[in-house]
């Protein structure tokens, strides 16, 4: 069974170095990349009981069974939010009971204890209070938290882990340049990303690893990402490998259905909520590539994206080029979107929780 | 990026303590539960870079980074292969080369570096050796042996973790009882397992946790395990979660072309050998499920299971029971190979491969 490091003295959550406002990064370089913090959340259960409250530990390796879950068989989930520091200097978590909620039907599919709604968002709170100086400064970029849920015990033959880690571990990370320049996407006409019954609509690490050579190969070729099709027909659009997909012809903008091939992405949720408050018309349905290649506008929604243009779309030897700039519902909608979590406008759907200080 | 804890001492493999010749297992007992032994194998490549040898340090649990890849993103492929000792107290083990090539196919799929065909081989050994008093007496068990490759690193946004760990761990295992009792399979008509360009051809960490659940629905009902069919038609059969299969029909004997889908058991490849030898005429190619329901006889081949028969077969209401006992194929088949991995029959082709000890 899983072990992890004990700190070697407590959390010292007070202390004189602790009280700096800021922590020593260059918040102007942000990007994409790991800056390890302070503090990491981690709790356990026992397979057959709950999760009671975990701990915040100093940040670093922890100490696994080689014969986990997690090591052997893909026992495990991931979670991705974002904490923001709005200008008047409040910090921000946008919809954190949604990635809770996903973690479960996650677990579930993957036969794992989750830890419930509450203590997640509560486990989520802690952790980013602790490591409240790594939040970047307004503007200058956000706190990337990663709730991991994994197999930690040690199971030989093929089945559920005896035992599960509830981890929680932060990063500050960049903004993404929105409209400068928009995803040159690539359909990848042979691949699939997932298929009927299995685990492409729960945030399972097993719909990754698979995808990254994918993703490596159109890179290559000069590609942001990579567009998979469904598996059933081959036919129909389903998503890029981290974020969903809109496409837009005159008042109807339209997303794949998530009827259990996709991730069914907060960003997208909210992105559909706040196309029909500016009067579009959102249908969630099947999508050929065919309509994809007519759209007038194309963009992707996620948490690490937020809402981003497509510019360019390559399907075999076609290339189709969509509408770019300041008039895009996409840069709209980035904006509405942005200015909720920023904390710029006023909440009225009630998705920002605001992290007692 | 990941770091090991270091044994305390250096690994100590020739004191008294290790002079005798047995561990102290109850050897009548065995299952196929964990026991931990005394060493592992580590070895440790940056990406870009080549695996250099590795090392024997005392069995426990590892290190790893929360950001590694096989954390988040699923990034590990496993191996399983035994090691068997023979009445005249040789250790032997059965085309371990083939693990070693199965596991660079699956690290290209991956993105990783796996070891070379040779430093695999030469790690098995050494690690088998280290453990050697963990081997069971002949015909109480086998030691099974798992090479694990993983993306170790720390990697945030998804690619390819930057450090990968090649680690080998161990375990005494029962024999199955292959002849008192058949398997009782289910086919399931609603999930697959992998999908055309998926990851189901090699032994990666994501195609077993997605399938958990199937199984142990089926085991809630009474099954043994569950058949899966391909995801393009949804006619064909595939393979069992941890096991290929073969039908009998007459003088043929069949199973599923390894076309991308379904993993190439080293099992499946020798029994299609030895078939071959009895004079069947074997075919691989696709195998509707009608034509499963009309079988004779039908059986499983894998490291685990070795070979063994399926007694019935259920799909939809429809059960089938099939052809059991000593007058069947797989029963000869099992016999022949296992005299073969005992060492009690010649090894004429070559597949045994000798632990100097
Ligand atoms: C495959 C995939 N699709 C879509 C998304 C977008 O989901 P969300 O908006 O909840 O971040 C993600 C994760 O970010 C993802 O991994
Ligand atoms: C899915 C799957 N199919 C088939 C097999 C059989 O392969 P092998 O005979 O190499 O053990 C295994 C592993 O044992 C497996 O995991």
């Amino acid at each position: 069974m899983a072990s992890f490091v004990q700190p070697s003295s407590s959390p010292h959550l007070a202390s004189e170095e602790d009280e700096q406002k800021y922590a020593n990064v260059n918040w102007e370089e942000l990007g994409f990349g790991l800056i390890p913090t302070d503090y990491m959340y981690v709790a356990k259960c026992k397979q057959g009981e709950s999760f009671s409250e975990g701990k915040l530990v100093p940040y670093g390796d922890i100490s696994i069974s080689p014969c986990s879950g997690i090591l052997n068989y893909g026992q495990g989930l991931f979670e991705g939010l974002k904490a923001y520091r709005t200008e008047d200097e409040r910090i921000m978590l946008f919809r954190p009971n949604q990635n809770g909620l996903r973690m479960q039907t996650g677990a579930d599919k993957l036969c794992m204890t989750s830890p419930s709604e509450e203590q997640f968002v509560k486990a989520i709170k802690k952790t980013v209070l602790a490591n409240k100086k790594w939040v970047p400064p307004p503007g200058k970029g956000t706190l990337y938290i990663r709730p991991l849920l994994i197999g930690s015990g040690a199971v030989l033959g093929i089945a559920s882990a005896p035992e599960f880690t509830f981890l929680i571990y932060v990063s500050p990370v960049g903004i993404y340049q929105q409209t400068s320049s928009g995803l040159n996407l690539k359909v990848d006409h042979q691949h699939r990303r997932a298929h009927s019954g299995g685990t492409g609509c729960v945030k399972s690490c097993t719909n990754y690893s698979p995808v990254v050579k994918k993703m490596q190969e159109a890179k290559a070729l000069g590609f942001s990402d990579v567009l998979f099709l469904d598996a059933a027909t081959g036919r129909n659009i389903e998503e890029v490998s981290t974020c969903n997909i809109f496409i837009v012809k005159g008042n109807v903008v339209s997303t794949p259905l998530t009827s259990g091939t996709i991730l069914p992405g907060i960003t997208r949720k909210s992105i559909t909520e706040l196309a029909r408050d500016l009067g579009y018309q959102v249908q969630e349905r099947d999508i050929s590539v065919d309509e994809l290649l007519e759209a007038e506008e194309v963009f992707c929604t996620g948490t690490a994206v937020v809402v981003q243009a497509v510019e360019t779309m390559t399907f075999h030897d076609k290339k189709v080029k969509y509408m770019m700039g300041e008039e895009t519902l996409s840069t709209k909608l980035h904006s509405m979107l942005t200015s909720i979590q920023k904390g710029l406008v006023e909440d009225t759907k009630g998705w920002m929780v605001e992290i007692d200080l």
